[in-house]
């Protein structure tokens, strides 16, 4: 492929300047309060997509956010590659942690982005990973080398479980055929050392509320008496873990994939520091399931996290308060083989039975997804693998990710074809945190990178 | 004492409008917000004590809230009675809850209430209860009744800790010179059964901060590798009870007053229904330290309740989170003996020591107070108890009650005189909760037996 570093150079201020134009947009999906923004957001990649050289663009309505629809077609014979990314963005609380505001993109340089970086929410996850395929599918067409053909699928609700977009794949099969979907919202795992996922983690997402009284009481009054709904749903959610850091809910590890003596030994090959990863999050000890790594507790190993706690009262000063309700968000991490709605109806059988007498409890299961492996021997892995050894000068190491896209597992069992996850951004860049950032980097190198995708994995088909 | 029904019947009207105006305004201490408020609450308190006969009212600067003082001297050689109360208000949090607003202040019948009840945050505790006492004072002074000298000390900071009264009632002894103090900050059992209650808890009320990584990760890329702090703070608040819900403290029991079964027994004549306990509750069990009764556990056990907590993210939908911090407000109420500052210190020793590798805590302490019991041979309890039996038609019953008044054995120390409980709202009542109300009849019901205290007390002090 040729010139492909040099229209880089040249459209580098403008590939900047348009995702920042992204970035403004606040397209929550997690909170009604931004529904017009993330309608807005679909508006803007549409016109982005057309800009880019697609034949086609569609806004999809689903019963959430659309989903925006964009193809190229060059030549029936030739392979189909799907890009799919999402245009939606976590919620940026807590906004008072923000160094600079969320929504009004700033650039930085840091210790690991000297080149500079991009402050903003959605600037890594995923509006930055997303637009680097729509830059590199604009400079395949400009430059008349796009090899194959291409579509675009970028949803809007992937930060609240996907709930629409199993049904549009669904009912869209024709539409959406591919020899291989390429996704970017994963990390890699330093700038000089490349890595492919080749694994996430499945989801199971549910909220649970601890009703005791049927009103708020005064302390003094009934304090000792009643069940006190957040002390109950602390003894509840403190006995979802022993004292190893095992999972207590009957049945969990199941179904859970044991890893060989001899995957074990080569995940622990990769580069990691121990000191610099605590030293990185100030932490004096990391914690977790007992016998295992901390590579494998975050990627092997399914967990269970309180994502959210409240009851009672949490503002300034004191209030002696016996709170009628105490709520939690709680996730669990699933491995491969893990039915994630098998686990929340197991979570939920079980945490209604932790409920002693005195008060009732329910659970909303959120959402969830399947976890997902990819094979190193498909040609999707090979080209990923081969387009990255031209870019970054080495091969990218395979690497199981702790992170979850609900969706992957679906898009397998339905479209039948494999997901190729070339992300670009790091661990450190803080995506669902304050001060999410996107390496300018990075982000040059996966438009630079994904067109060696393309070409690999269209002349491996043949 | 003459014409005191009729006194009232006439000024009925004018009596529930005044209170009406008092309610109006949101003095609630705990939010800085409400600052000029609180203030204004302060000024309107000095205004309804002049015109109700006071010789001199003065507003009394602290390091907070001022403190209202008035006094009405009629002989030196006659007995003086403090009049204490709070002006300030808690915090109305659930707002949505209310079935009108909280300061905008109603008048609805209830089953208890027939003859109806003031809906608003404030109406029992303590403005409604506190402006009973400046009525009474109005029919003594215009009916020329006044059996003897009045001083009045309404404060600011109640609802927070009383903060900066104990350093006014050290550095203003001879100013609060009296015989027997005067408090209508408590309940009753039931409109015809009244009661005067005899002890109140003592209080420690702490803010613990549960602090994990230096910023808030995503649970897929860290989840199970580090210590959340919300599932820790679960685990450590759990801890604090065993099986039988007894407090895990060490040394937290040491002094605790052990009642003799004779007074367990006595304790236990007092009407009490189960059945309609938990009905009122909508629960369908209560729940507390084995070995004790519901009313030994809300009044003459200690206790320890999660008043409020918070960590992650709260908002709608779901954000999969592992915060930085994780917040709880934890009090515990106090028998007589326990010391609060010394539990408080056991508490932070204690829950600090609970904290696993991998986390930081700090615990902040708020306020407190100690436990208090009024000796019922003292004459002021005997003043009290013939007051209610002349208006009431019969004896009320002493109760140890589960609240506190955190500054009531201060002012036993520090000013050498007995305090009397004097309280005429219900546990019903909502207070500190969603649509706090306070009877008609139960306020007139206090300006009537008001009087008669200050009758049957200067009588039984000659």
């Amino acid at each position: 492929m040729k010139n492909i570093p040099s229209y880089i150079k040249e459209h580098k201020e403008r590939f900047l300047n348009e995702l920042i134009e992204l970035l403004k947009i606040p397209s929550i999906s997690a909170d009604s309060a931004y529904k017009s923004d993330v309608l807005k957001t679909a508006e803007a990649i549409k016109s982005c997509l057309e800009k880019a050289g697609c034949d086609t663009v569609e806004i999809c309505p689903t019963a959430g956010y659309p989903i925006v629809y964009g193809k190229k077609t060059i030549d029936k014979n030739l392979p189909t590659v799907l890009v799919y990314g999402h245009y939606d963005v976590q919620p940026p609380d807590p906004l008072n942690l923000w160094n600079s505001p969320p929504f009004e993109p700033v650039i930085k340089t840091t210790e690991k982005h000297p080149d500079g970086a991009i402050f903003a929410r959605g600037a890594c996850d995923d509006k930055g990973q997303m637009y680097m395929h729509v830059k590199a599918f604009e400079i395949m067409v400009k430059t008349n080398q796009l090899p194959c053909n291409v579509k675009f699928m970028i949803e809007g609700e992937e930060e609240v479980g996907s709930a629409n977009l199993g049904d549009f794949v669904k009912s869209n099969r024709d539409k959406l055929k591919n020899d291989v979907i390429l996704i970017s919202d994963t990390g890699m795992i330093a700038n000089d050392t490349p890595s492919i996922t080749t694994g996430l983690r499945g989801l199971s997402y549910v909220e649970v509320e601890v009703t005791g009284p049927n009103r708020d009481l005064h302390s003094g009054l009934y304090g000792g008496a009643v069940a006190n709904p957040i002390n109950i749903l602390t003894k509840m959610i403190a006995s979802l873990h022993n004292e190893n850091n095992h999972i207590t809910i009957p049945e969990f590890y199941d179904k859970v994939e044991e890893l060989s003596t001899e995957e074990r030994t080569e995940m622990a090959k990769a580069p990691f520091s121990l000191e610099n990863y605590k030293k990185a999050l100030d932490i004096d000890a990391v914690y977790g399931e007992d016998g295992f790594t901390t590579n494998e507790r975050n990627s092997i190993r399914p967990t269970l996290d309180v994502n959210g706690i409240w009851g009672g009262y949490i503002g300034e000063g004191a209030k002696t308060v016996i709170p009628s309700k105490a709520y939690a968000k709680i996730s669990m991490r699933l491995v491969p083989n893990q039915d994630w709605q098998e686990i929340t109806k197991l979570f939920t059988a079980h945490f209604e039975s932790l409920a002693p007498k005195g008060v009732k409890v329910k659970v909303t299961p959120h959402h969830g997804g399947q976890g997902y492996v990819t094979p190193i021997s498909s040609i999707g892995y090979q080209a990923a693998s081969k387009a990255y050894e031209q870019t970054f000068g080495k091969k990218p190491i395979p690497q199981r990710s702790g992170g979850s896209i609900p969706i992957v597992s679906l898009f397998e069992q339905e479209l039948e074809s494999k997901i190729i996850l070339m992300g670009f951004g790091l661990d450190s860049d803080a995506i669902h945190s304050p001060n999410e950032h996107f390496g300018i980097w990075n982000y040059l190198k996966g438009i630079e990178t994904i067109p060696y995708f393309y070409k690999y994995f269209t002349e491996l088909s043949k």
